[in-house]
């Protein structure tokens, strides 16, 4: 019976990783390690004999137990969290992963790899292990230490570069090639497929999970939590990118939300099962004939991950203004690889763009990383104090004159408000455009997919199509004016304390006022018709003639004369929800 | 891709039961009947098309379901809660699906159906559904009544009977007849496996779990206990009985465990998440074209399903004393069919020997009757009502007496307390016997599977043979002493009260003592000798020439002797050992 070869392979796993899970925790030594362990010895390629009959089933629950994975990180993921580590983070982050890609491209074109694998490698080689240093920070006692939560930081802008990673090379393995057009144009497209999904997201989510809180039934809110995840991961699915960013974002989405611990709680069982499923099955995927076979290049690329990594964040972390020890600490901390890995590696394989061996050096390489993890951590307070007794003086002042330097420069008082308050007006503007920009693509969107039909069975002349595209195109104009006008208002308004800014009373004399004037009336229109003119361009398949589309602009600044105050009205309703859900303080664990 | 397609059916299935699980919490209705429809909707008998690609996948995963519904199951079984509600439920729940079997054999023989589809049918009808009944209680708010308490009571000895029914029905289904020496068989090897099992499980799992909760780590204790019950299932399977037994059987044996309440909490969401992909599928499978087309005979069923559950259990509960309000009230909670006979009908689906008309008209009247339940509970005082004023008197009065008789026969004060006694000591005569048994069907069957090799290989002569069997013989007969010679201290302590009851001072006159020391001397020898040749008889493939076996029992009775104190001590260790871990209270939810 089919089932039964299934509950056999499933019990196998789950008997083996429950030995092992009471093994590793009693020898102190990370979990994830013994099931990669556990995996190797149920798997196919070594003795006493092959266990698991049905590998096919199994690699489809792995499959789950990504989804659990990527919607827990998701869920420690906050928006919030972001914004405060947000600018020294993203430094240290991109720092280290965009030198660890260049690294392992590199090394790979050295050991004589193809072009794919070289990408894949660098790519597996960018991000540290979320799992692993959280577990390994915890069994250390070191969560609530400064450098703990600028590690965190750092990898939630590196969970973000993922997923970007992830998207940018499923893309690229379909699309073959690389060229900067294409990564472009992929890397826009996921921007906004995200920045629109989390809008929406936002304003719905949280207040459907707030509902379903008050039947107060745990069963209601998971399988309604399960739904939304499986339900987003569909549609992630049907716009070809991975259920990895999907479950991620909804996740992210989830976060907001105000039942937030029950729902950590709820999904917490479910993805330590699937989790234990996954890392398994990868172990099983080890082939020690072939790690053997790859022990030298296994070697050279955990030794030049490490370094690397502990040079790259080190000096990320010493840039964005950390003091030599703490960076030194976030360096040693995200020196190794773990689950993007996999997945990332998974993903070749699947996508069939990369070579075998590919997989068990993932896994050797996380699994050393890994395992030198925690005496990485303990080792960086002496190893500071080992470089700085040793480090002689007219090479550390640069150094602490940059740090100090870094401090002074940092605005204050009134120039860091003016900042600020320029900086979140910006903001404001780009996510309105983004959300026009999603409803003129939704509109090509419709026009190419559903709407041939209706013109081919219509035997459409050409005045046919022309209706049809000026219906189209009428309607998302009109669906995007409440986000135009939005825009329009904030760069008024950023135009006016600009003007204010450049046109000093003596500058302007007893003109200041028209010249100012001038400014601020006349700059947001410039700029919203040329971000109009670039929507229109990207849209050409559903612009009607030039002259049909003028009268439709201009009957439209008409109607968004008259609607103006519901429309500004309903904006800003949508905004202020917006805010509060991420502004509201959760019950996190 | 596979895995794509498995993560779109599954998302399919958690979307549609999400959105379900609001609708029917709002609408107030039991969310189980609401996966069923969910599963008709996606499935592939109805319109607009098929939603789910590979169904073998998601069926894989409803067996899944079935592993962890019973799993919780027997986390909410508790031993002590049985030996509670004890003889009242065994009598109500016995009379109830003795009467439920009989009705839905007969039935089915009235419609002409083959002699599997009607044993099936009846053990369909036989088991209530603990799921929908817990449910419809709760969301009524009438759990801590008195009739409630009766009713979980009755719910726990009809999982026990139902996992002897699924039993019965896997060995009747191979063996393809149906006689009474089979059958008891079945009985006598499944009781015997239940036993055993229990008592090694008591002995070592709770300890374990105690062990495992001092890491303080929820997913050590998850996946320790998720290897406990598919390990569990492992080896059930291998015995060829069903999964359903093993992971019950693990459930009970894991409620005696101290972090009971931490497991059940970790357990919740992984249960309810594969038990909605279980009812999902089952909706699935549900083809309304043969539910049309069978809409008599499921109409007939139904009605004769809720008349007869009411009736039986009705009248079982009254027989065991309960007043006639109460009876009625715990009659009419029963009368539903769930969980178990989805799980029945998929045994006889599976096993390819019941029709393919039976789980879909399972279904249906589950569907049926799981809807009418909270009504029949809300019905149930109106209607005694309505009994009670519209009964004459002449037919009211015997009842009445009846009741008042039963509560005047319970025997109080030292009889009763005698009575505890000797059933106390019997008890322990037969899980001693059991377990002697178990060490000698266990030396069966190493000596039937594996010597057989080491005999043919070393071309065993009949001496060799003599030798190999004396050795097999010799080992049971020690690892049995313990048990054996407290089987024999209880029977003498038995045989003790025996004796002064039965033989007065008057009686005997100066000779009291006398025929009292003879019977308590020579009844236990008796016992033990008579139930030895029993075993003796079971275990004849290991035993050697009778002159062989008479030396060899000779020195084991020496041995005994000798050994007679450490060995009363280990027992009485091993026996102290399990009833502290039955007696302690846990942090039950």
């Amino acid at each position: 019976m089919h089932a039964d070869t299934f509950i056999h392979d499933m019990a196998i796993i789950m008997l083996v990783a429950g030995l092992i899970t009471i093994i590793f925790n009693k020898l102190k030594q990370p979990v994830v390690l013994g099931y990669l362990l556990a995996g190797v010895i149920i798997g196919p390629h070594t003795p006493p004999f092959e266990l698991i009959h049905d590998k096919q089933i199994i690699m489809v629950l792995a499959e789950l137990g990504v989804i659990f994975l990527m919607f827990s990180l998701g869920l420690e993921f906050s928006l919030k969290k972001l914004a405060k580590v947000g600018p020294r983070a993203f430094i240290t982050a991109v720092c280290e992963t965009s030198l660890m890609v260049t690294i392992g491209y590199n090394l790979g074109h050295w050991f004589g790899w193809q072009e794919m694998d070289c990408i894949f490698l660098g790519a597996m080689m960018a991000i540290s292990s979320t799992t692993i240093i959280v577990k390994a920070l915890g069994e250390l006692g070191m969560k609530q230490q400064k450098f703990a939560q600028l590690i965190f930081g750092v990898l939630i802008v590196e969970d973000i570069l993922a997923i970007g990673i992830i998207a940018l090379l499923s893309g690229l393995a379909t699309s073959g090639a690389v060229n900067s057009h294409e990564i472009l144009s992929t890397v826009g497209k996921l921007s906004l497929f995200i920045i629109v999904s989390l809008i929406l997201g936002l304003l719905t989510i949280p207040r459907l999970l707030a509902y379903i809180s008050k039947f107060n039934s745990h069963e209601m809110m998971l399988i309604s939590v399960l739904g939304l995840c499986f339900g987003f991961c569909l549609l992630v699915l049907a716009l070809d990118y991975s259920v990895a960013l999907g479950a991620f974002m909804m996740g992210a989405i989830v976060a907001e939300a105000r039942p937030l611990a029950l729902i950590e709680k709820l999904i917490e069982p479910i993805r330590d099962m699937f989790c234990a499923i996954f890392f398994v099955t990868i172990g099983m995927m080890l082939n020690p004939e072939v790690m053997l076979q790859y022990l030298t290049p296994i070697l050279l690329i955990s030794l030049a991950l490490m370094i690397g990594k502990i040079i790259g964040a080190t000096t990320g972390s010493f840039i964005s203004g950390q003091n030599g020890k703490t960076s030194l600490r976030v360096g040693m901390g995200l020196a190794q690889i773990g689950e993007f890995s996999f997945i990332i590696a998974g993903l070749g394989s699947t996508l069939k763009v990369t070579s075998n061996f590919l997989y068990p050096i993932a896994i050797t390489v996380s699994a050393i990383t890994t395992l030198l993890t925690p005496y990485l951590i303990k080792a960086a307070d002496p190893l500071s104090k080992i470089i700085s007794s040793h480090t002689p003086k007219v090479i550390k002042n640069p150094f602490k004159i940059y740090t100090v330097w870094l401090r002074d420069l940092h605005p204050t008082g009134d120039s860091a408000m003016l900042v600020k308050i320029i900086a979140k007006i910006v903001l404001q503007v780009i996510v309105n455009c983004a959300l026009v920009i999603a409803v003129f693509l939704a509109g090509v969107f419709i026009a190419t997919n559903f709407d041939q039909k209706i013109i081919n069975d219509a035997e459409g002349t050409l005045l046919n199509e022309q209706i049809h595209r000026s219906i189209i195109c009428g309607l998302a104009i009109f669906i995007s004016l409440p986000f135009i006008i939005a825009a329009y208002r904030k760069l008024k308004a950023l135009a006016m304390m600009l003007s204010e800014m450049w046109i000093s009373n003596q500058f302007g004399g007893k003109h200041t006022y028209k010249l100012r004037r001038i400014i601020f009336e006349s700059l947001p229109i410039i700029v919203i018709t040329l971000i109009m003119s670039f929507i229109f361009s990207i849209s050409k398949h559903i612009l009607p003639d030039p002259p049909v589309l003028l009268m439709i602009v201009t009957s439209e600044i008409i109607l968004a004369l008259i609607l103006w105050k519901p429309m500004v009205k309903l904006q800003s309703w949508l905004q202020i929800e917006l805010f509060t859900v991420m502004e509201t303080n959760h019950e996190h664990q």
